[in-house]
């Protein structure tokens, strides 16, 4: 049973849309957290192969815990089961952190993904953010957020693309993008 | 004059709206440059009372320059006369940084205010940006941004608040918020 919910619980916190912004939005969150000294960790359900700005820099800071799934799913794969086993596995770990409490603040970065790609039931991942300890706050990504989620989170943000530059053909920029 | 532009050079965000996440993105694209070894400054044009988790955080990190209005311009304020002066000031500040080009990623936190109160011309702010040297990217926060600046942006991403916990009366969360 989770402790009764009041207003300085932890809060869940979702950035969904098809504009930029979203895991970047979350990483500053966490940037905020630790310069607050609370615990936080980072689940990064899509961008395991990625050797990203963040992820180097995260591994420098010992208050802090960043897993990426071994292998997994990405936008190139072309096996849906591995990937689906890699996503279970990734949010079975998520879901551990989540119950344990350790951390004040739990990044699920891409987590809708793993929800609309049906690799793990919506409603095992919402009864693990109602079940969650007060104190720890929930930061979701991802695009296509389902409307079962945005109910039970107390943020949401909406991130609408007005202009990309990979529109015009533009590359993605290191240290900026990714 | 400025280095001609072309699709390797440093991008201009922009991140509006009214929703919550433009200065936590801008937060997580510092993160993420550090995590590259980039040189980064910030300039706060209004939060610079608050005493910040990631004025904090940053305050331990040698590659980050952190500036904050040393008083300034903000909400609670009743003195426009002296947030003007602050306001310019700051501007200065940062057109100096942007001019220099030492940093490869400059964020401007909440200019958007300093241009829709009247404390900058709009048109010093886009020379500026125009004529940077051409590896800096610039992110720009804070909500009504300015046609003009949109114009010139790469990037721009409109926050939409679909669900805010200020709403229901919950205070602003230590370590998430602030």
């Amino acid at each position: 049973m989770s402790e009764a919910r009041s207003p300085d619980n932890g809060l869940l916190v979702v950035y969904t849309g098809q504009g930029k912004g979203k895991t970047t939005a979350a990483l500053g969150a966490v940037f905020r957290a630790l310069g607050r000294g609370l615990a936080v960790a980072v689940v990064q359900f899509i961008k395991g192969k990625w050797k990203t700005g963040e992820r180097t820099f995260a591994e420098s800071l010992p208050q802090l815990t960043f897993l990426v799934m071994g292998r997994g799913f990405t936008w190139e794969s072309d096996d849906l089961s591995r990937d689906r086993q890699a996503a279970v596995a990734a949010w079975q770990e998520a879901a551990r952190l989540i119950a344990a409490g350790q951390h004040q603040l739990i990044v699920l970065d891409e987590l809708t993904y793993v929800v609309n790609y049906g690799f793990v039931p919506l409603a095992e991942i919402t009864a693990a953010l109602t079940a969650r300890p007060a104190h720890v706050h929930v930061v979701i990504t991802g695009r296509n957020a389902p409307a079962a989620l945005l109910d039970l989170a107390d943020t949401v943000t909406d991130m609408v693309k007005v202009k990309h530059p990979f529109d015009d053909g533009r590359k993605a920029a290191i240290g900026l993008d990714y």
